[in-house]
């Protein structure tokens, strides 16, 4: 038997369909996640400027932490000490742990964040220098204090079961968009090899915990589609779709299509790293379950607020002078405490003096304005008129507005 | 008739007396002020890390704004457009605001903040340049964009009156411990004259809020004396002590002591950048009302937890590598967050990663501790055991146990 089945094959219910979207629940030793969800980040064991029980309070039922500088500080085997990152870092729920590669290979290849950020979406950014990359696994200096580190599928296996995590994603090369159809094909397969060693290092550990696959293979259909097949035939309970999805949005949905028309459809569907209102709209009609990026939380770092503007990107910088003097909230209707005690012209000051306040009160409206809108797209596919509802966010319907309760 | 006096002259009121300290009430436009009472550094606006709802749950009473840098940034003028001060920062309790000499001044005399950091408080720090300091006040260079500036007693108060402030400071020169007995006597003389400029532009401008004169003098006991009759016998509603109060905590009793015995019974006293734990208990004990002070939240920037360990002057610097791996609360029995949620390895660990979650975990410990400290000072005032509680929290006992309720 399985151990990352442990919680049986009925880990993930699916109550409601519409179209090629799907409602459900991801069962974990955490609890349930109800889906479609949007996963906030906790790379470094805490949602930014938050506590723990803030993140939940906001309604949200898995956050990720980060295989990689967890690793690097405060390292796995005090967490583990500690009891795991559920206790480390005082949060009860469940947690997806990413698997490492994207930040390990991000200080090979340099420029996947930039890529991925450029298009919209982005799993967090690496620091430091990779020394070798081999069928063995990554050899790295830590961005701390500079020292020689190694990475491989059974590092990465043996670190996300000492943080406890609930999903554990498989070690994966996350390969760049200049990498070229040669080199991306070499590597989508060193991955399913390395799906493989994850698999017996679970196995011969009874590791815990849900158990992802990766599916790699850049902007090429015919990659695409093998590694959907390869990684959907192996023992998961989960894929998650990873690597660069394209130059632009259409690529972006074009390389999700290819991938889930070749996974069954009782597989839980994680999508890496892409956060956008109108990717996220696309990606859920299209049979996405979950999603994760850091774009709520670095907007928040940088002073700016997601709105329901589409000709804005959803983005509103309340840097910009013109917000100096508003004494309008940043969303009238947003429960938030940002909009609800504040102005636009104080939370402008805040950022531009650069408090911690300002960051605190983004990070508080936007993760805010991310359920909204995931509870909106549930709520249309239980109800049957998902398109709908899609094409009034896309609109520039405020999500709060659409929200049935 | 005053302005400054539109409250009353019971615009504070004692209910208890234990020695020469007293426990009060300080009546403001905005709401009332139990006394003795520790008063959070809001000085940009906000209280590092915190929204003004959640300062006001940790029972804090009145915040501090800074006269100084609410001038260069946002601007008086933008903040009155928007409602004031209360309404901008969305705090509807009592504000008193610092009258911006101490800023304007640490430019010019470089060591006042140092010096009075050294001993155990601040006001907190200047920066930019000193162009001219004369009678009419003092030309600068803005620390932003290095603009020319003029600060006055006029201009003072015409910036506390446009922020709404509840408790307005005169315009002070706050002089620096190596200033020599010549300087601070003449600066002294002048911070008297411009007391007297505070009043008529005050009573021309029918201006709001109570107002409080500065006493100053330095360390000679004879001009203390002389500062402390004279601002006693002007049109004011309270008496602030500032400036340099010596090398050591016996010097600063020593000015303190001198200050207050010239003092009436009725004006309730400020005591300026003060707020290390020894520093509280014995200046409650020669009858000061109130306390302002960056420590609390400087220590939190930087990492360190007020905890009952006098050994330690009240500190423990949570970045010690001896923290990494503890399991234990900062304090077993504080009711924060900090506390009862996490660990100090997390907080070790946050801090250390430079989150900005340790920041304000470690804010609301401090400020809790604080306000804690207060409430069982104010308590001994009113049963009559101050000097019991008073010498338990210097041999280290826990301010939340002798706390009453």
């Amino acid at each position: 038997m399985d151990p990352g089945r442990e919680l049986g094959v009925n880990s993930f219910e699916i109550g409601a369909r519409d179209g090629a979207a799907r409602a459900g629940v991801l069962h974990t030793a955490h609890g349930d996640v109800r889906t479609p969800a949007f996963v906030p980040l906790a790379s470094h064991a805490t949602v930014r400027g938050l506590q723990s029980s803030e993140v939940a309070a906001l309604g949200f039922e898995m956050v990720l932490g980060n295989t990689f500088h967890l690793f690097i500080r405060p390292g796995h085997e005090r967490i583990a000490k500690l009891g795991g990152l559920h206790e480390f870092m005082g949060w009860e729920r469940p947690i997806i742990t990413d698997s490492g590669g994207f930040q390990v290979f991000s200080m090979g290849h340099g420029g996947v964040a930039e890529e991925i950020k450029a298009s919209g979406g982005s799993r967090g950014q690496g620091h430091g220098s990779v020394l070798e990359i081999a069928e063995e696994g990554v050899r790295f200096r830590s961005y701390l204090g500079g020292e020689e580190k190694f990475m491989g599928p059974e590092t990465s296996m043996g670190i996300q079961q000492a943080l406890g995590s609930d999903v554990v994603l498989a070690f994966d090369e996350c390969t760049p968009f200049h990498a070229g159809r040669d080199y991306t094909a070499g590597a989508t397969e060193r991955t399913h090899r390395w799906l493989e060693r994850c698999l017996r290092w679970r196995e011969e550990n009874a590791a815990g915990g849900l158990f992802y696959g990766i599916v790699q293979g850049g902007t090429w259909e015919d990659l695409r589609s093998a590694s959907a097949q390869r990684v959907a035939g192996s023992s998961i309970d989960g894929i998650a779709v990873g690597g660069s999805l394209g130059q632009d949005k259409d690529q972006i949905r074009e390389v999700v299509g290819w991938t889930l028309r070749e996974l069954p459809e009782t597989l839980p569907r994680h999508l890496l790293g892409i956060g956008d209102v109108d990717d996220i709209v696309a990606a859920v009609a299209q049979g996405i379950d979950t999603f994760d990026c850091a774009t709520p939380t670095r907007l928040a770092r940088h002073g700016t607020a997601l709105v329901p503007d589409p000709g804005a990107r959803w983005r509103l910088d309340l840097k910009k002078p013109s917000e100096q003097d508003s004494a309008e909230p940043i969303a009238a209707d947003c429960p938030c405490p940002a909009c609800t005690d504040h102005t636009r012209a104080y939370i402008h000051y805040l950022a531009r003096a650069g408090e911690l306040t300002a960051v605190r009160l983004l990070v508080l409206h936007n993760l805010t304005f991310m359920h909204a809108l995931m509870e909106t797209l549930r709520a249309g596919v239980g109800s049957g008129n998902l398109e709908a509802r899609g094409e009034a966010i896309l609109a520039g319907d405020s999500p709060y507005d659409i929200c049935p309760d």
